[in-house]
């Protein structure tokens, strides 16, 4: 059901979305479509998947999402919804099999502040590669963005567990991890060195079949990631 | 129940969360705080209020919030809860009467969407005022403001409600509404002067109880505001 290869500007737009599925809009490497990419495969929902090139957005698309962002959901009957946590819990809630948020109002609320923690540590995969390129001294950042690890693992620790809402993956796990898998690509897999228990939690991550279904190759992400910073990214690298 | 007067730095601890209340921290004139008062009046929730000077947190409120932000809940079991949408999320799962989000799920992304657009409107409230404080042209971001109102105007005229999420107020009026309580002190309201569904809004708002309950006189607003500006903000102006 998946078509692959993304749709630019002046491609016709897909056929409507089948009864009984959802459809993805998405980019292969975008770590916020990632997001929903990890809970679609982990809930086992049935999806298709439309990738966009981000840099010459098709108008049927624009029409759907005026934003042009991705992870956007579809639904059979129009329904359009996007912003990576919107759509995630979205799916949490229309799909009640393996549930990925607390059911208690406490437990979402903390997932949820938790989010908000971390949507300051994103920044820095942009600001220290970028920082790299143009030749800065990004060692700044670097201990910045160890500090924020530090609190991460503080926070494993004191809560005793192997993920971040319990002994299991939950919605936090996947919604953090996408930019872990990245690590190695943006060279900053040594800003781990210090914090051994956010270094076993991204070990456990790796061994999870959601994250092992929507993973690139290091080699891939690389070559995407040079063609991105050329400025002509190629969202089609590697297939 | 409430202690108005703020608490700052030096401060006695207030004594521990009553039995069935629940505590809010909250800043009187801080607009995000003024959502999770806002809900907590419109669902009628008993709870207590403990106001913070914000330029001077006592040591016992950044315990239990470390970022220090108004508004936060706390429990009687202890649990703290903060960043506005998260909190009057919270309280709309724990408290269910007067349900202030849509129960389906499609219909709470929606709102969410909603927020998540209306969170690029507030920073004017900020830019606007600035700006002609230092005597700058502030026209270019007024435009802009009135063209982001223009595109709330259009929404209520495509939906053919009066409200964000219907003919009744529902959580995104709520989230909404303290920055247009502000227009006026902030001698923003000639913005409205084009889009006259969204100006019905405002004046069914006014209309509405837990806005009457929650507000304070444009008079003590500027008070405030004139303190705040000049660095010296009167956190218990008018008590």
């Amino acid at each position: 059901m998946s078509t692959e290869k993304c749709f630019a500007k002046g491609s016709a737009a897909p056929g409507p979305v089948p009864e009984n599925y959802i459809r993805l809009y998405s980019m292969r490497f975008c770590p916020f479509a990632h997001r929903a990419r990890l809970v679609l495969n982990a809930k086992g929902i049935k999806h298709d998947t439309i990738n966009i090139n981000l840099k010459d957005k098709p108008d049927w698309f624009l029409e759907r999402n005026p934003l042009g962002l991705v992870p956007t959901l579809e639904t059979p009957a129009g329904e359009v919804i996007y912003e990576s946590p919107i759509t995630c819990e979205y799916l949490d809630e229309v799909y009640p099999e393996k549930k990925l948020l607390p059911s208690s109002p406490f437990g979402k609320a903390q997932q949820k502040m938790m989010l908000e923690h971390f949507s300051k540590i994103t920044p820095y995969f942009y600001k220290i590669p970028t920082g790299r390129k143009n030749g800065e001294d990004v060692s700044g950042l670097e201990a910045e963005l160890k500090e924020k690890f530090a609190k991460l693992n503080e926070d494993l620790v004191n809560k005793k567990t192997s993920f971040f809402g319990g002994d299991s993956i939950t919605m936090i796990d996947y919604m953090m991890w996408p930019w872990f898998e990245r690590l190695e690509i943006f060279e900053l897999q040594h800003c781990l060195d210090n914090t051994p228990e956010l270094k076993k939690w991204t070990e456990s991550m790796w061994e999870d079949p959601a994250v092992k279904a929507t993973m690139h190759s290091v080699d891939t992400y690389k070559a995407f990631y040079k063609t991105y910073i050329e400025g002509k990214p190629n969202y089609d690298y590697g297939l």
